[in-house]
């Protein structure tokens, strides 16, 4: 059944509507802020040496088909998704130990615990979180008779990003949909495509709000004589996603009307301060370019960095994320919240034998939803002794059906199929610990698309995609209660079959929407 | 007084400032659409082969300074100056005596002539005729203490550009101001530099509105089956400001739910035909895209091309020309409005001596809107043997406060000053009528601005300020009757001082918005 929907799909384009199509999506891109800046070796520093060329993001011509029941599922569930992350946030304990066991293996998650504890120890000044999340999920469908299940790819709870370009494709598909409105053309004719196919997006809403919640939450200004107050965007130097970062501060500023800066995450401790005086621990910004050396207080700190150890370059990095820590900000995330986003908690939740984390986790939870969530889950394992996981992956039959990542956030360096037994063995066997082993998830097999990368390359053919699902909370990490739970907005990134790694930004796979089937 | 204000304006960046300033326009731009296609001598075609690459507009960082009295006595006059131009293009057996003159000298305006008197023999089909104007003016200021006076430098009847691109600069002055809401610290600290500054611009709404109430006006499909009506914008190769074309066709998809198609001047004969059969003359477009064959009727020809001689590569190009005038779709503008704006025009309307023809032309118009339009016009002159325009001409003392403009309309080749006497000497005698001579206006000598260029520099000095107001006119040609007369949104274009020559898309110029004083 699922197949068939594929197999017709996408219509064949002659050339006059590829152009076409090309044409209008290059145009369209541009005239709407869908867009990146160019890598360097698409365009080189000596060509443009003020940086202001831009390019389109990579985005398919088609939107996708997805199945109608996962992605309501998808939405369903991610009030719940919430709830849980929250809750295992506020169990401190519980992450500690789990932690524990990667300390002297993983530098990057060591020194994130340090963070907290060196926090802890003086005391959290701030006990509002603020956590924007994105769920990712795949359609599992092994064989194309079978119905196609909503599986969990991975959960983030750092810097979870597209939310603003994904609304625009969807706003783009959508239109195309309708071109010219009336009597459209821009596709030719097929069951799938029809006006008001592609879904409502109200990630840039969603997120935005999220945000804007959590200032209105921190309150007036504790600094006296009180400061005007303001959210901080914590960004990368060379950042070339930045305009999806700009649609969330455009929506924050336009419509809640509240002041957004950004900052780099390398200049925070030279802008950035927490008076000695103030117990309540404010965090004062002041911009560079205040022209009487106005400042602000940081009501909510929005990372969309610090969640690779890359972004780590020295002590002062680390000085950097233990101050904004420490400051009554509130922040999204803390570094327990960015913590219990790691793989290897995804997998302790996924395990089957032992305690029952997610019913603890989700006491005054309706079962039935319980049950729900964990269906989402696909199966996987820590490599311990006297785990399964060990043996599943080095044993190149059961290996094919897997893959082995890094426990940590974020895509990136995963080991597919036949090619982990012998990654595992090239590494010494202490670190297997930072690996987490899960059962493939399998994706329309059938699938294809046709995306303009952001060179203006067309490249068509089979595809997977993955689905995300937005969602924001804002509780008290105190008292566990929740202030704000909303679920809201979705991604689709879709890559070449074949190219095994995500990241939109690095131009390995496309930006995308949905039809549902 | 006038001085004074431009004096301490704009206020000065520190570096910090600038960068922010600078970085804030350069990722606005690219965020809200305020791009163009960058100029092949900053990325060449080997860069980016498939031409997916953009940039900022060339935009100032602050908002010029405009005396508000001839802000608002400019849009008084706009539908005064609609009905004008209405009235003259009427009035074809006046144009052609003036015309009558240049056919011999000028293969252009002879073209266009031949052109209207070849579908005036068959009989023109379609009596409704769009205007979308735009009225360039200076802030005629000669010395500092004098009040700022209002004069037009051209009135454009073809492809008036830049509506959508304006409205979007006004739109980031506006934010600026307001950055970060509340509280703003983007601008130094300026009397004239407050929120709400920059007067609204409603420069898409205006011109969508007018190229709508064509397509209304035209009625249902001539086509027997009926068939589904469009606006046609017929644009040129390789358009670097397609941007600000954009920007009208996406609000009148999205506002107006009108069907929009863009065709390039070179592939009219290719794509649309007009039935010998029907007598009505339909103008029909099949797309090269369409899936299967669909046509559909063009309603409402929009020229974004065909006001320059370059335009017209072959005699195909002028077939193409009167294909379209001949056909039953309201032409924006005819070759008769086109011709309307030859600035040998306006140098007739604004002699002093012989038939008042403003009165004329504006019979039921009050008087004093007539004697304030004419105040408005710099006095001008032709080059004939009898008239005084000669001597000022060849006079290096007179001529250095004038300026000589090729008749036609649009910018580009204007001598100036001194260099006109030489100039007349270097051609034939016989070639003079193509020459109109225009006392000089005086800008404000102290206005200063900066601007972020389309590479990226950033340029900053005297500058010379020119206001255009929009306005959108349909009315019956045979009748007179008018059907919509309205005024709406303006553009600032700010140029450096030396640089004699407008045109913002080729990098001479920035686009701006005011704040008046």
């Amino acid at each position: 059944m699922t197949d068939s929907v594929y197999d017709n799909y996408p219509p064949t384009l002659n050339p006059a509507q590829k152009d076409f199509l090309v044409r209008t999506v290059k145009d369209w891109a541009t005239q709407n802020g869908l867009m990146v800046r160019p890598a360097p070796t698409f365009v080189s520093k000596e060509t443009d040496p003020q940086g202001v060329l831009a390019t389109n993001a990579p985005v398919t011509l088609f939107p996708s088909p997805f199945p109608k029941s996962c992605f309501e599922e998808a939405k369903a569930l991610q009030t719940v998704y919430n709830k849980l992350y929250a809750a295992i946030t506020c169990s401190e304990e519980w992450i500690g130990k789990i932690m524990e066991d990667l300390i002297d293996v993983d530098d990057f998650i060591s020194n994130l615990w340090k963070v907290h504890l060196h926090v802890q120890k003086e005391g959290y000044t701030q006990t509002l979180s603020l956590g924007l999340y994105r769920s990712d999920y795949m359609a599992h469908t092994p064989s194309s008779s079978t119905t196609p299940q909503l599986k969990q790819v991975e959960f983030n709870t750092i810097s979870s990003s597209f939310g603003g370009l994904s609304s625009l494709v969807t706003l783009l598909h959508s239109e195309l949909l309708d071109t010219p409105p009336g009597h459209p053309i821009a596709y030719p004719k097929h069951p799938l495509l029809a006006s008001g196919a592609v879904p409502e997006n109200t990630a840039v809403e969603t997120l935005s709000t999220g945000l804007a919640t959590a200032h209105s939450a921190y309150g007036a200004s504790k600094s006296i004589p009180n400061l005007p107050t303001c959210i901080l965007f914590v960004v990368q130097a060379g950042e070339r996603n930045i305009f999806d970062q700009l649609a969330l501060s455009r929506e924050l500023t336009r419509v809640h009307k509240i002041p957004v800066f950004r900052l780099l995450s390398s200049e925070i401790l030279d802008h950035t301060s927490i008076p000695d005086s103030n117990p309540s621990r404010p965090l004062i910004y002041r911009p560079p370019h205040s022209p009487e050396g106005t400042q602000y207080e940081v009501t909510t700190i929005y990372l969309r960095c610090f969640y690779t150890p890359t972004d780590y370059k020295s002590p002062r990095d680390w000085q950097a994320r233990t101050h904004l820590e420490r400051s009554a900000a509130i922040k999204c995330p803390t570094v327990l919240n960015q913590l219990a986003g790691s793989k290897i908690i995804q997998q302790v939740l996924a395990t089957t034998t032992g305690p029952d984390h997610l019913t603890s986790f989700l006491a005054d939870t309706d079962p039935s939803l319980i049950s729900r969530l964990r269906e989402t889950f696909a199966p996987q394992y820590d490599l311990s002794l006297d785990g399964q996981g060990r043996s599943l992956a080095l044993n190149p039959e059961t290996a094919l059906n897997h893959v082995l990542k890094p426990q940590r956030e974020g895509g990136g360096n995963n080991i597919y199929k036949t090619a982990i037994p012998d990654f595992l063995h090239s590494i010494p066997e202490n670190e297997w610990k930072r690996w987490i082993l899960m059962e493939l998830i399998h994706p329309p097999a059938a699938a294809k698309n046709v995306a303009l990368r952001s060179d203006g390359e067309v490249v068509s053919g089979g595809v997977i995609g993955e689905l995300g699902v937005y969602g924001t909370i804002l509780w008290d990490q105190a008292v566990g209660k929740i202030y704000h739970n909303e679920q809201g907005g979705w991604l689709m990134r879709t890559k070449s079959e074949g190219v095994n790694e995500g990241g939109v930004a690095t131009g390995f796979s496309s930006l995308d929407s949905i039809v549902l089937f």
